[in-house]
């Protein structure tokens, strides 16, 4: 195995010019049996911190990687040597093991600018300025929010989060979906319209698309609904001076030489007390376990054999990707800040429905974030890149005048797009999938092992959930072999 | 190529010693390139008719099958002689094409047998016999169920079938699932459980996983809820006498040494106006068109290059199987007629919720038929072959006394636990799925066609509508030739 060997290969499709930064790999050889511990699918955050942690326990462990990068969702470029997040990158309170792992591998966060005013875009694409966390609208509309987000974070506090099944009226909550609770609990178009851009925002999809219970769980997973909103104090309130990506590529560093880019898993057989990995070269990883630590969209388009019990399979035929676009504006200095502004955005207009201020501690440099989300993302990606990017510059110079319409760099990212991603945030649990699945979502499979932050009791969807869910599968690994 | 050669391969796993009619293949040879004018992947009532339909306008078509059978959730296996339809087998008014295609193959249409009281099993396991459609049960209970019916059949009578998302309201109806509805709709307790049922016994899922657009949807794609509810002047109002899967056999045999088994589609890549697709065994096919005639969620299970759309994707995430373990049980005579019983069942208590009597004609043995659906179809599975034996013959034994409990042959199959189905009868289309990504069912991408039942606006779900798609992807591969 040639450690430490420096690579670059082909770009991802949809991903225009990835930063790419070195990681060791091993070069690929002739179809072969390799034996290893631990075979990990898929180096996001996940896979990597579960490789990371079974590799210091003395385990022989190998990450198999589709894509040229680690880093999964999380995806750090670069633009004239500037940082470019294109994926994942915000870390906040409660969110103890990102904060340690960014710690640990020295790196360091840096809070999202939030000073200044904020602005709030009305559907006719007419910026008005607010301070706080609520948005300048009527106050019979901030009032009917106001008392749905209390009923909202009421019903999250009932959810058991290791089951969300057993949660009380989980039946009930479960054959809802969030879209139908929020025309039946929030009475004004505009009230209506906030509300369902903050969930755009928290799930980048309709609230059609999501089970109640599911809504409910999610907000409880990260402490409230107002957690997952919030910048200060909230989700959204740190990144990475070195960019989130650093973080997957400093635990491939430790990893050295286990980690395999370029190598899609095909199928994955037991049989035994032994696993067989194929990966789209022909090779063949044999193992004691495996950890799957990819969406389980994309888990269940690996060929197992034996067939995966019909309730796992029926679980991951029921869990789609979110639909998300993330936009990045480069400027020379983030200029905004002198109008006090913060660069925080919420718009009823879009086609961006948030941005925030991404720029360097020093502002030695501007930069401007946004999200398209939901239906407008898969309207936003019907349209030309040239179009893509005319109508994002456009709304910036509406929100911040005409410099912000012409940055020295732009740069999207259509996650749904990216074959090995295939959407974003994270999956999506319709009506019914928790009450009649759930069970199945962690349950390992012989030696098959589920990671990945849809798998997460505590800050599911999140980085953090990621980490969360390495540390089960970790612990779940070590407790087979030792019984 | 070989035509003619008979051949028995290994049953699919699940599958009990199917009934292995002889069918033509090809014989395996080396991994090579070949080239056909049409590669059609799976071997189900839609991908038979469509390539019978292109190989009579002349097109060389070859049908692509991971299956050792055709037929793909239409299956007739036989034990001593007598025919056990494990699969789809009703067809009824309206169903133009099925009986069509029934008289032109020489098969026989036989009416299920309805004549005599039916059962209705409450929720305690005890019998009660009624007439007509409507099982016994407290006045006011039937008045409810009568009324939300009939509301749902009023809209249902709004839904566009062609285009399910410009009915009217069609954002509202999409945000809401069926079992909400139901829970809203109908009063009383004894009237929710019967109205559940029949959802049970017409998607095989729990109501909560449906959309109400969807489920008004399906019903108006067959006329009307009560049509799919009817044995008599409804879908299951008839069935072959020659077993439902002579259907695909005679189509089979009609394109003797065009039809492949056992063999799996692993990629399809398109490139420069040719199709290439690759098997598990490592064959290229070249073609000028590909249709996809497998369900949705298996649809995308197959690797393709250039990756698919992301709508396409996105859609295909979100369309899980039902879930139904069908049961089938063989006596020497139906003894029930002469206690002047149908032998049809509604059942509270499982575990079948449906029963129906499937005699020959000359009535000389007795074929008692059972559904078990949605999540107690999952329950069903979890026990021992054993123990759900026993638990159909005892409920049977309940239903029609002690000679029911000892059937002379019993089978059963769990369509989530098959590989290449995953479950039954169809797609399911949960909240948002129509509204957000319906346009992107049937489009077709590049030289990618999708057919299947699910892909239907007449009959989808039923043999009908598989047929159905075969005429649509049919006509759109001549137009696309034609152009």
């Amino acid at each position: 195995m040639a450690d430490g060997v420096r690579r670059s290969g082909p770009s991802c499709p949809g991903v225009p010019m990835p930063h790419r930064r070195t990681t060791t790999f091993t070069p690929p050889t002739a179809a072969v049996h390799r034996s290893v511990d631990v075979v990990v699918v898929g180096a996001g955050m996940a896979g990597l911190a579960c490789a990371r942690a079974l590799h210091r326990r003395g385990a022989d462990t190998i990450v198999l990687e589709a894509r040229a990068r680690v880093g999964g969702r999380v995806l750090t470029t670069s633009a004239d040597g500037r940082l470019v997040e294109l994926g994942g990158q915000f870390i906040g309170p409660g969110q103890s093991r990102a904060y340690a792992l960014a710690a640990e591998l020295g790196l360091h966060p840096l809070p999202t600018h939030a000073s200044g005013r904020h602005l709030v875009e009305d559907t006719r694409g007419r910026p008005h300025r607010y301070a706080g966390s609520v948005p300048h609208c009527a106050p019979h509309a901030l009032l009917d929010v106001a008392l749905a987000l209390r009923q909202f974070e009421h019903l999250a506090r009932t959810i058991d989060c290791a089951a969300p099944w057993r949660s009380p009226h989980a039946a009930r909550l479960d054959a809802a979906t969030l879209g139908d609770w929020i025309r039946r609990h929030v009475r004004t178009r505009h009230g209506r319209r906030l509300f369902t851009l903050a969930c755009e925002a928290v799930w980048s999809a309709q609230p059609a698309e999501l089970s109640l219970l599911h809504a409910l769980f999610y907000a409880r997973a990260a402490g409230s609904f107002d957690a997952l909103l919030r910048t200060e104090g909230g989700a959204q309130q740190d990144h990475l001076a070195e960019g989130a990506q650093a973080l997957a590529l400093r635990m491939a560093d430790q990893l050295a030489g286990r980690v395999r880019l370029e190598t899609a898993v095909r199928s994955i057989t037991q049989h035994d007390g032994t696993v067989r990995v194929r990966t789209a070269d022909g090779d063949t990883w044999r193992a004691r376990h495996v950890v799957v630590a990819v969406p389980p969209t994309l888990a269940c388009r690996i060929h197992y054999d034996p067939p995966l019990p019909a309730e796992r399979d029926a679980l991951t035929q029921r869990l789609p990707m979110g639909s998300v676009v993330k936009c990045v504006a480069l400027y020379p200095a983030p200029f905004w800040r002198r109008e006090n502004l913060s660069g925080q955005v919420t718009s009823l207009c879009g086609p961006m429905r948030a941005a925030f201020d991404s720029s360097p501690r020093d502002a030695s440099y501007g930069v401007l974030l946004g999200f398209v989300e939901g239906s407008a993302a898969r309207a936003h990606a019907r349209r030309s890149p040239g179009d893509r990017r005319a109508a994002v510059t456009a709304q910036l110079a509406r929100l911040f005048g005409p410099r912000a319409g012409e940055p020295q760099h732009y740069t999207e990212v259509d996650w749904a797009a990216e074959p090995w991603t295939r959407g974003g945030y994270a999956a999506l649990f319709p009506p019914g999938a928790w009450t009649l699945l759930g069970p199945a979502l962690r349950r390992p499979v012989g030696r098959i092992h589920w990671a990945g932050t849809e798998t997460s009791t505590r800050w599911c969807g999140y980085i953090e959930g990621a980490l969360d869910s390495a540390h089960r599968v970790c612990a779940e690994i070590t407790a087979a072999e030792a019984g």
